[in-house]
């Protein structure tokens, strides 16, 4: 699973940092989370096949999370796409996308395009596929807020080839069943239980995007033991009040809340236009005085998971 | 009078080109022409000032030139501008402001801001100064499309002051009523005309705007003696029955139209995506046919008139 940060800047862009936006990656699938002005500039920046992205999940209807959504599904239509999209938002994003549709007249694209709106305070799965599934939480910020996390489901436990190989069974069939769990009997009569050459399964990898948020439960439940929480961390402690008033979090409350969760990684973003390349290092002393491993983003920053 | 030509791809952006925005800056006042997705990132990159921006004209509601108005508009109101603010377009343009500004609330901006919508097939003047004017003519595409041109009025002659110096004509006022074109009569007696001292009066500077349009008048008259025409030009001749079709122009036609119209200065903008580094060549070709000194413009290309 591959993350790509493509903006990390709060409200407004800076030279070094674009708006909110997050690609994930994986199995040739992608998901966009947040879509701020300049995603599809940032997408190509990346390199990003545009053509697998299947569900863009936006927090909330502040412009610098999704003033990009009307130019990103524009082109994607000129460029003629035809695998179906969801828009996945808080109550409001399907009348935002049902007027850029239908203005100044209606533009038909040529792929199927639905929204799903949350209720304000949804909690639960939005979205599920036999290999993973996407969670959503309420977050606490000036105006309904969705934070994300999305799971991969189990993986079969690995297989011990080697060990197969001695006991002599074939190649083909009777391995899948193997690896699916099932007992087989081989063509001699002898019964082979999966146990005895299959691992235990493996836990999915995990992803908890949260922002914009002060510190809040919502996210915590995101990203209890996540392999990597991105989350906003816009102020360093000396504006504590100011973070507090507009509902955001100070790097340090983010880095808190990612230990306290037992998040594998902890990745800080949405910084306010005020730390530049040299105040975003007191932002760097303050998370790492609490995760010596917090990471502080920068745009088009990839992380494997 | 400078020019900076912000984004200058058709439809979708490129590596090299960002959507249509062109930035007129003179004596501490900027208009802005167009404002494609990613304006904001551009004038950032132009090292603009922002606050002299007094007007923005917007040419068509196809997305690619008026999408990144919403952040523009939110930023300028998060970096605390008081100024009023214009923002001129075809019909339409003032409901989709009055949705951005009131969806999924109202958010009040710091400064006034008001919009004018054009009729569809409107001609005439659409702000005037005491220094300036902008006029507004048709263009032919596929939805109502304004063109625009900006003409300084006159500015008075130059003044000859060491004859002047010479015919004792004091520092100060006098010399001012004579600049203003006034007679003036010295404490000796003497009578002095104006024209004794001050030239004819020198011809402002202009500046044409045209995009998107297939081949037509209203560019045409536009472009009449104009200091520099920006005109699109999506298209080398090989696609010109595409370009007839979706009613653009071929580099060619564009070139021909400036040629008519005696613009001295043809830049073109508004490249088909097809044009990388490599077939722009052939797009310089064809316009140098026609006109030797065509140039095609790259983003953040400036030119002072």
């Amino acid at each position: 699973m591959r993350i790509t940060i493509l903006g990390t800047s709060s409200a407004t862009p800076t030279f070094k940092r674009a708006l909110s936006a997050t690609l994930v990656e994986r199995e040739g699938e992608s998901f966009l989370f947040d879509c701020g002005e300049g995603t599809q500039y940032q997408l190509m920046r990346a390199g990003a096949r545009r053509g697998r992205l299947g569900t863009i999940l936006v927090t909330h209807l502040h412009g610098d999370h999704y003033y990009g959504l009307p130019g990103l599904l524009s082109s994607l239509g000129l460029n003629q796409r035809e695998q179906a999209l969801q828009v996945i938002g808080p109550a409001g994003i399907g009348r935002f996308v049902d007027f850029i549709q239908n203005f100044p007249r209606r533009f038909s694209l040529p792929f199927e395009l639905t929204c799903r709106e949350l209720p304000t305070g949804f909690e639960g799965v939005v979205l599920e596929t036999d290999e993973l599934r996407i969670v959503s939480a309420p977050l606490d910020h000036r105006l309904p807020t969705q934070g994300y996390r999305l799971e991969e489901k189990p993986r079969p436990g690995s297989f011990d080839a080697a060990r197969a190989d001695e006991l002599g069974i074939p190649f083909g069939p009777e391995r899948g069943r193997l690896i699916r769990g099932e007992t087989i009997t081989l063509a001699d009569g002898r019964v082979i239980e999966p146990a005895d050459l299959v691992g235990p399964p493996r836990p999915g990898r995990s992803f908890a995007y949260c922002t914009d948020t002060r510190l809040c439960l919502g996210a915590k439940r995101l990203a209890q033991d996540v392999d990597l929480l991105l989350h906003e961390a816009t102020y360093g402690e000396e504006f504590w009040q100011l973070a507090e008033e507009r509902r955001h979090s100070t790097i340090r409350q983010a880095a808190v809340l990612a230990r306290a969760a037992g998040a594998r990684t902890f990745v800080a973003t949405h910084f306010s236009t005020r730390y530049d390349r040299e105040k975003i290092k007191e932002l760097e002393d303050e998370a790492r005085a609490v995760l010596p491993d917090a990471i502080l983003a920068t745009d088009l920053m990839t992380i494997e998971i």
